[in-house]
């Protein structure tokens, strides 16, 4: 099979099918829709074999729904709705057909999840790991975009779902320690099919949320990143931090803190922003009627960075030590 | 530097301002607005060393200018107008920071020849060979794209520029026969500065064009590609392709038949086509305001795939062997 047969097989998998989508997958580039009153919003991700994955962590579907999870929570993150993604694959040689095939089931399984279609692609041969990236293409209405800077004193800093269960995943899938079967499937799904929050994301723009932000490199990583563009101080209670149970349980069984999971874990792909009071109420209710879990873990006022106040009182310094590529050798 | 200091450092080497840039670099994602009456247009490349270039044969920044150029090209093939991009990046451990750095200006030159602003990226460690992924969003005016499928019985024939230019830049360049300065120059400049041929797609389009390509792998898989999108036959004569004087000159020099590289070399990111006579005579005459080469090489007839009328008489059936990664292993 050729380059253009196999991106044709593959592309194949993936529904292209979306209203906006004029001519999808096949020419030199795809055309999509605008909407009047609608601004566009373009996220990129690559994901590499050994620095992003393992296969001895990851099915080759669950690297293929990671990658678009992945990029998508970056729209979601700006409270809007994905819409298209092209996806670049590095392939190198030996690598079986299925395992390609594997991939984009899961690619497709996670558009479909996520409302999008699949519109381009490039399919390359490399001499190296495996290597996915997806760019993603979503809407906001006009001028709604929440971007990170937002935060204002006075606001509710919020999060969405639970926080740290994909590094407890992660942690599970490499020490394997006994768990319950439930327990172990539980954790293995938080690393190898996080859920992009696409509702909530759109529920609190909507009700009037100043500021979000995505957690790929952990809670930590993304508060700070929160006050530094917002030139805001975060006050967050530690004790208020959702974390899974089958995490706190899995935690305990390794003699671990959870919450370092859920500082400096990443991958979680749930929402971290602020709200003004009212706003974060409104977005509650709303949330709750879905079924989505948000918490309110503190609050934003004067200054700079982020502190946590920990359940025997004290008050410590929150550093933005996450996951980071480059940390260690630059 | 960490992973997001390292991007930020590599953005602000390539302009972020373009009209249509609402939030650029910095957030989840780009905010960009849309116009009305237009569609969006969008490609994803990638280009991995060692596969599609060679430390030895492109300088960083002749990456960096190749990778915007080669997904700029796909833009102008629909006749469109680049305006924004994103760049993922997978960097190898002890790749120097002035490698990286050169990269992103070779893409700050490219996108200001092309009238595109970055506008998010990502950087990631990989184990293999460096990569880039340069995803390009464009506009075109609604129902407007110029797609391979419209090529119609009576249509003439159309490439712009010179092609084999890149291929022959590149066999120097492998080869390294004396030639004279400026020709060596010329043929280096053809591999490693290939330019998109935006105006000219623009141009193309409102005369009236009816299909078009860019030529990514050759103007022989060009070529079919469109007969068979279109439904059509081409009918091509070997003696009208227009070949490089210097290109020319070096095929002699190596005993070899320079359309040997127009056929089958690719990169030259050139654009071949087909237009009604009429509109292909408006196109001409514009193009010729502009200085831009606009060659008619054929015909488009009934019937399916490409022929190719040779000088002495004979006609040849011109198979789609063009560079292709996949076509040796599967």
């Amino acid at each position: 099979m050729d380059e253009f047969a196999l991106i044709d097989h593959l592309c194949q998998r993936v529904s292209a099918a979306e209203p906006h989508v004029v001519h999808g997958v096949g020419d030199d580039a795809a055309v999509l829709a605008c909407e009047t009153g609608e601004q566009l919003l373009v996220s990129t991700d690559a994901m590499v074999e050994g620095t992003h994955f393992l296969e001895r962590t990851m099915g080759w579907a669950d690297v293929g729904f990671k990658a678009v999870m992945s990029a998508v929570s970056d729209i979601a993150a700006m409270g809007g709705q994905p819409r298209h993604l092209v996806v670049a694959l590095a392939v190198p040689g030996g690598r079986p057909l299925t395992a390609l095939e594997q991939l984009y089931d899961g690619l497709a399984e996670a558009c479909q999840q996520s409302g999008c279609a699949l519109v381009g692609g490039d399919v390359v041969r490399t001499d190296g790991p495996l290597a996915v990236t997806v760019t993603v293409l979503g809407a906001v209405p006009a001028g709604q975009a929440l971007l990170r800077s937002g935060a204002r004193p006075g606001d509710t800093v919020f999060v969405t779902g639970y926080v740290g269960s994909a590094a407890a995943g992660l942690a599970y899938l490499l020490a394997g320690s006994p768990v319950p079967a439930d327990v172990a499937l539980r954790l293995m799904q938080a690393h190898r099919r996080p859920l992009a929050q696409v509702t909530a994301g759109q529920v609190l723009r909507a009700a009037g949320a100043h500021s979000c932000n995505d957690i790929s490199d952990g809670l930590a990583s993304e508060l700070n990143e929160l006050a530094r563009a917002s030139g805001v101080r975060l006050r967050v209670r530690a004790e208020l931090v959702p974390v899974a149970p089958e995490v706190r349980d899995y935690a305990r069984l390794c003699g671990l803190d959870p919450l370092e999971w859920a500082w400096y874990g990443g991958e979680d792909y749930q929402l971290v922003g602020t709200a003004p009071p009212l706003a974060f109420a409104r977005a509650l209710a709303q949330c709750a009627a879905l079924g989505v879990r948000l918490t309110a873990i503190g609050r934003v006022v004067d200054g700079d960075g982020v502190v946590v106040e920990l359940p025997d009182g004290r008050v410590d310094v929150l550093a933005a030590r996450g996951y980071n590529h480059f940390a260690a050798d630059r």
